[in-house]
């Protein structure tokens, strides 16, 4: 029973086999091979306009040059409090992008609001050198609470950046997650809505390693190409991460798998609302499942053998929430089975 | 006939065939798995001593991380004019060592000499602030021209690196295919002769994505930790790199695989001793043979399907050659035939 | 009537003087002049112990530098979240320690407390890689807030700092002031309760550019030199700094010069007490002063000629001004004279 | 008879004065007072063109924002191998522009010549991702080797640098000098001829502490704030730079001081013609000599009291020297007499 994390899963078989289908032969590097060429077609389709695509080794990597891409002395990037960007990346966004900072934003559920992205970037008024200056807004689809942005959220956000006249960058490392649960496309949920680029993950929902950075303005991709060969991202046989995203994209293989786990983290999560042990922290909305649970619950199920991690919460979750409770975070995952689920909920 | 370079393969059907072994079922994340512990012990095994190891994605990752670990401001760092972190690795280097400086030495057949290296870091005298300071020494082992260090020329250039109370770093991109050149062991080719910090790459031969940062000393491992995930370069499937190097180690298959492409080298290279439309530049040590060739035959060759790279000559070899001559590098891999190889020579 | 910032005055005579008798003549360069070395044989004498200094340029740069060198990949510095450092230098603490990341933390009146201090070193638990490692303390002596730490305060902060294995950094940009105000030796302001390293201000103070770091343990001064290059701040004529220092301790003029500044204030202060169009935000405790003020009077005020700047107030102390009160901050200068601050206090 | 360097002097009396006139009084902060104001309008008239003037407080600062304010992932600058952002800078430039590399090109004499300068940007072909990409071009003028490029060899040079679509750097360390020299405009020696951005000095020629960044295109001029500010080179009382330069350009001072030491490096010269101790290595061109001296008569010189640097001799000037004589550079400053000079000679 393991809800640790969707990333303590391995690899679907079907992109496993994809990595011996592609072991095979020669083909040019560095991402110029025929398979490199026809998986960035690919995504050109299912975004339905030209992108630029970059393969990368790790979600950090991805989310940090896409961020370095946007690189100013001083800059600021508005983020919210619990971003991955920025408490789970060792700095290296900071890194990449030398000197910049990441303006933390709290919002209930992992969500940013408008309005207080609109007052942060607000601080930061123009020509006031010593403060620095505005750079970019990052959000996360879906939230590392679990949660997803409404199409209408994520223009309300674009919407204050624009006006800031700064880009836009998400970070979807739970991205098909988050699409299946909204009945979205990838194109509504992203460009039409004004994102500027997407850190798209594959690795969390069934890949080994695949992620690859979504430029949908492929006239300003020129310079990532240095950017990811200098931050020692550009793989030789590149080959190997387009395999997966080919078989990942086959016959919608990516929209089942997450559709399989947000099914299980629903599922988990019909349970807990019946529980008298143990609620939701708020509702589920990819495949991700917070919940306040009682301690003497916790350690039963953890001594019967279920792996899942507590969870820091917010000044203001804390408040509602008795001494003798704990909040935890459950992720499922496309290896999660329903059987998993059900022994963990009757343990409960 | 494909020549042009060694990650111009793909894998090793036993390395592929690991992959899809570790696609099956749940594993701590993050290098925490027993898999990730299991390999890390093979490496103690195969270098005699406790070393510290670290999966990285890239092998820029790999020799960046490692002169990075020595940053010093104004840091200088020595190594040969055509070494791969100094030509090929898009100031990644310098980026991860943040103001750091390559140091070019020239040195015939890709070697660094122990005199011209001497001469080089002396010429930053101690305190003197406006030059920078030395910082480290790196060589490449086996190197770009396809050559391959003697131990006492390891030991050589050892001596006068800690004479300067600096560090060595080994980029063994090629490590396999020198080690098995030389008959020697692992330990002997590395730490017994001075060198401190080890790139160890599986990626050239027969890996997908394999390389690893070996540190001699473990107790100066732990800002490594901070380091690589900075960088961007820890895996949080990590299994799937220690996968690969279990499949890698297991009955010797490594250096089956660098015996074998040193073989198709050492036969190329045979041929080219009988050819008068082709001679080669330097004895060759490893999988990689340099050769200069008359035009006319080098245009047949590629006429007819072979593939191979055009080399920038030194000025110093340029100065031996005709004009109606090229340097090309040949690059065997193990996946090369023996067919091929005949074919090739045939056709020359 | 300037009351706009301590930088806005110009440069005591005495130590404009000092500037033309350096002028003549010449001397050895890059702080190498009998000057020079006397300058720093004087900082000796007033901290009462060996220490290394090292001139720059701005306050930014000693900061930056100070943080710079206790440099970790993935590391956090603790400050207030009104830190000069962390609102008001562009992120130049970020870049010269590339990829560090200012934590800020809140506490009224411009000063940490030892338990929001502890608790946020301890959101970093050892060896959880993801969230980066502490890397350093930083504490503004006087505060920003116009207020100064007691000794105690100090200590308290410094074993919070030293129980973490952290280094302790101070901000001293008006340490003259906050020295004269508690009445302290620089020794028993800083190592004798465990700060390690000092930005030591003049600039504020009356002198136009001299700004020291102080480093109270020698042994750790080698790489700073290279730092310091390596950031542009090594002068060629560092001569001018040293000069003005020079003039700066004589006969303890810049303990006279803050007496003064700090007397303003303080004169100052007792005005706003007996005002009703105005209180003091908190009590003064250097030659800064935060006042909330009537919205009609200070517009009268500044239609009057007063220089003087709105301030953001924070969420807590914003609750308890009326709709019709702004806060502002005054500064004294050793320029500022007792006419300019009974003419200010009549217009209020 | 100081001939070591001209930062060994002092500062003019008219610059030392203009410090003290500039001591009195409130001005506000950062560059905003009038006099700030003023002393720009003054490098546009000198100019004859509109231009972004930022004052900062080294060479090395003026020189590594300008080459970080063209930065780009995997960027290679093209300079001189003497070039003082080359060996004298302890990797500032490569620090400022984070993972730039300079890319050092021979040439006697100190300059750069047309045709090496395109083939070193040749050997960076456009799309080759592994080796970086050309970033800019930065000469010297005057030269570190006393020399001065004509106004036809900048031109050549900047022909060169905008067929590659870069932009080019002058360091004016020694700007004055070169104008003298060449009895030029400035305007003339840089804009008319294709530089974008100068690096203009007053510090060697008889100011303490006085650079100025000039941007020839002021629209280009918005991020270099921010570029500064977090460089830690942003002064607060920034009104003691712009009264230097005010007294420097005052009834054409600073020509008038770099004729004065361009006069005595000539004198010096004409003595080293007559001399059979010595001779001169190349023509001198600004205030700068290299002389080939006999070692003896070194020895009797440096013995008498005379103080200058020997100097590294590159091999190809060191195969037309005798074993015993040394390479050796002499430094006229504003402050350097004639009687000095002659002294120095009738001892030679």
């Amino acid at each position: 029973m393991f809800f640790a994390s969707d990333n303590w899963a391995g690899a679907h078989p079907a992109i496993a086999r994809s990595l011996v289908e592609a072991a095979d032969g020669f083909a040019s590097a560095y991402g110029t091979s025929d398979l490199d060429k026809r998986v960035e077609k690919a995504f050109c389709e299912i975004f339905e306009r030209d992108v630029a695509v970059f393969f990368v080794g790790t979600g950090t990597a991805a989310n940090s040059l896409a961020l370095a891409s946007f690189n100013r002395p001083g800059g600021q990037v508005f983020c919210h409090r619990e971003a991955h960007v920025n408490v789970d990346e060792c700095n290296a966004p900071e890194f990449f992008a030398t000197g910049s900072k990441l303006v933390p934003i709290d919002g209930t559920a992992g969500k940013l609001q408008p309005e207080a992205l609109a007052a942060a970037i607000g601080r930061f008024p123009p020509d006031f050198v010593h403060g620095g200056q505005p750079m970019a807004v990052t959000l996360t689809q879906a939230t590392e609470a679990g949660t997803t942005y409404t199409l209408d959220e994520i223009s309300a956000l674009s919407e204050v950046t624009k006006q800031a006249g700064l880009p836009l960058h998400m970070d979807g490392a739970r991205f098909a997650n988050a699409l299946v649960h909204l009945g979205a496309t990838p194109a509504e949920m992203t460009w039409k809505r004004g994102v500027d680029i997407l850190s798209f993950g594959g690795t969390k929902n069934g890949c080994w390693c695949a992620e690859a950075l979504v430029l949908f303005d492929p006239g300003k991709a020129r310079q990532m190409h240095y950017l990811r060969k200098r931050s020692a991202q550009l793989f030789s046989k590149s080959r190997f991460i387009a395999a997966q995203f080919d078989a990942y994209f086959r016959e919608g293989l990516w929209l089942d798998l997450a559709r399989h786990s947000n099914g299980m983290a629903n599922r988990l999560a019909a349970g807990f609302a019946t529980s008298d042990k143990a609620r939701l922290a708020w509702p589920t909305g990819s495949n991700e499942l917070f919940a306040i649970i009682r301690n003497d619950a916790m350690k039963t199920l953890k001594d019967k053998g279920a792996v899942f991690y507590d969870w820091p919460a917010s000044p203001a979750l804390k408040a509602t929430m008795r001494d003798d409770e704990t909040l935890v975070r459950l992720v499922a995952s496309y290896a999660t089975s329903q059987a998993d689920v059900d022994n963990f909920l009757s343990m409960l």
